[in-house]
């Protein structure tokens, strides 16, 4: 019923508060992103960390000024205090609220970032007929902590958190170079093969997520995760802050095609 | 003393017998190929053998007409009868001699092709910085028999020969970016991880070339090898065929980088 409307179409939905439920599968083809939002204070070490640690959190939407709540390179109408069905408020790293419009919590100081997630490579990925396993067995992706470390930024530092899904070694291949045509929603994956040699310890235990079935012909492949970024907030603690509920994204204009870098 | 002459000189002093030993590292930056000539009576379903199998066999040239010995495309003043430094000539599949100019041999009916060879990639992965364990170790290629079928063409058919070179996961998939961009020189791996998935049995006995070590935190990485046609001539056991020695490649003016497709 939602899956044909545009990503305009949709977001005014939300908006209206017509629509509050999590947008996967909604404007097929369309970017949906990962939303925090800072104050000024802890922004510009975000936007650092971010910066150099550019596969787990790449930036696809910024705002220009702080207080901008407008993001017409997003969509032209797009306005992120109202336009993600559900946000979570943090203050001082502890989540406080969760609420469906964050207009009355807004401030002059917020400074806006959006980053690229999964939903962008995977239809990718299911357009070339590769099998994206958490889908196939309709469950979240399996997540997990690794000892890779990110390059830390101010008050922001942790390990990278991975997303897997299994694949045969060819299809793990053929997602390698998919995906690297896909740098700004992680690109490439890390690592394939062996969990242990990034610090996972049980494949079937996820940090974050369901667990998936891994046959036995199949490799475990792991790309970089966007909740590295959500795990150096918690870690840093800043003083206020807003994420999106996990599944809950802001839903732009932009096609995923766009995102190709060929 | 032979490395840092030009592709055109190497190939005159080969010509006049002034230098008949391997090409390994000569005219670096500059493609070497793999080299069938088969009469015109089997030359059409070999075309189409390469054709239906480009990763194993990726035609990099090939004679306009039958009995044409000069390849301008490859190579000015390149004469396929004289400047690959030792041929081997086959008689119904047999190996009959080996020789250093074929001019006394060449017919009217001979079709010459040119087949991309890993040289060109793996120059391609040491430029990046990846190492490439058989040139570390000083020793060829291990290469390997795989339960991995052509598609035949005519009286060519038979399984894909790899070559396998040992990589931390990270560097593998490095590796499949890096060769994505050289499709006529066996482009992307065909395979990475458990051996016996493709029907090799122990790693440690190759089929040709010598064994290479692999390390406790690595994967075995498998491209399709130029070897593969080699076997599938060997199988049609044609009338008569002349070929390369292994190792004794013709060097050709093309830069490895016009090779790739980005």
């Amino acid at each position: 019923m939602y899956a044909d409307k545009t990503p305009s179409h949709i977001r005014q939905l939300i908006r209206n508060g017509e629509y509050n439920d999590n947008t996967s599968g909604l404007a097929p083809g369309f970017v949906q992103g990962n939303l925090a939002i800072l104050p000024k204070a802890w922004a510009d070490e975000f936007l650092q960390f971010c910066q150099l640690n550019p596969k787990p959190c790449p930036i696809i939407g910024m705002s220009g000024q702080p207080g901008q709540f407008m993001l017409p390179e997003l969509g032209e109408d797009l306005d992120i205090r109202r336009d993600v069905p559900r946000y979570r408020i943090y203050e001082n790293g502890v989540m406080t609220q969760e609420l469906n419009d964050i207009s009355e919590v807004w401030r002059d100081d917020l400074v806006t970032f959006v980053l690229g997630c999964s939903f962008s490579f995977e239809e990718a990925l299911l357009a070339d007929g590769l099998e994206v396993r958490n889908i196939s067995e309709g469950v979240n992706v399996p997540m997990y902590r690794t000892n890779i470390e990110c390059r830390p930024a101010g008050r922001f530092s942790g390990t990278t958190v991975v997303s897997m899904r299994p694949m045969k070694a060819a299809d793990a291949i053929r997602a390698v170079q998919i995906c690297t045509r896909f740098p700004s929603v992680h690109g490439a994956p890390l690592h394939l093969g062996d969990p242990s040699l990034i610090g996972i310890e049980d494949i079937n235990q996820p940090d974050f997520g369901d667990a998936v079935t891994i046959k036995e012909d199949e490799l475990p492949v792991f790309w970089a995760c966007g909740v590295t970024p959500q795990v150096a907030i918690e870690q840093a603690k800043p003083s206020f802050c807003i994420t999106h509920s996990p599944g809950y994204m802001i839903v732009t204009d932009l096609p995923n095609s766009r995102l190709a870098i060929l």
